[in-house]
């Protein structure tokens, strides 16, 4: 870790990290919208995607999960202001080694500014690391990889896509 | 698709695409030392492996999965000679949409030049499709952009590491 990282603690009088959780439903549908478009998930979706998520286990380790949706709550408010995810994936290279993705990263707009991104992609890291990954990856825009530079991630490859 | 791919169709007399099996353990451990470290992989482990990975089914499609490693066969060897990975990741966003992640393309060394990465990547993506993924991205050396544009893919954005 480096000394800037360190300097910058998260406020725990203020914010939670946890996972998601049912009653979230709202609050994380509403803060995605920063990041894509939503559209129609109903509150019924919503909890059996996470129930899905929920019941996928890692291989061998009935305690782990593939899917690890992260929230940061403020505390006085209740509300959940920012989301994202680490999906665990099992694969044969690197002695069936297992790749963490982070996707899905939104912090609500009125939070901006407050380091949460920074806190959140380092809590999903950590879960990461615990869950024993040999490495983790995301994509991003060009103009975000200072931030994710600040978080010592560094530079892989190319983010290609096909859309339907 | 565009008449470059019409053009390039895949010698059904000489190759077949198919799911990974238990029983191209050795053929495709091998396959992958192309791309990466394989490593100490067992037989007993890829086999847990494969197992593992026929067992999640997607949410609410309990015939389709969220894991699909095809490979494709030299049926004149009787050896597997390409494999690759379409991960398929159910989300929140785009109306709990799914989108797709290739992973871990290798063809045998010798068989390249033989168009065999494009037919896989065309299996995956139309995998993809069938599932219903409203996308699906992947992450290349900046040298393949040129590759993966030929099978109708743009590029998306950056691709960021931790490693631990």
């Amino acid at each position: 870790m480096t000394t800037t990282s360190e300097t910058k603690k998260l406020n725990t009088d203020i914010y939670e990290i946890r996972r998601i959780k049912a009653s979230d439903y709202e609050d994380v549908t509403k803060t995605l919208t920063v990041l894509t478009t939503v559209g129609v998930v109903t509150k019924e979706k919503f909890h059996k995607l996470l129930n899905y998520w929920d019941s996928v286990k890692l291989p061998d380790r009935p305690d782990e999960r593939m899917f690890n949706p992260l929230v940061i709550v403020n505390k006085k408010t209740g509300k959940v202001v920012a989301t994202g995810m680490l999906l665990i994936e099992p694969k044969i290279i690197h002695e069936c080694g297992f790749v963490g993705h982070i996707e899905d990263i939104a912090v609500a707009s009125s939070e901006q500014g407050k380091n949460l991104g920074y806190h959140l992609i380092r809590s999903l890291v950590e879960t990461g690391k615990r869950s024993g990954c040999y490495k983790i990856i995301l994509d991003c825009d060009a103009k975000n990889i200072g931030f994710y530079e600040k978080s010592d991630f560094s530079k892989a490859g190319i983010e290609m896509q096909i859309r339907f």
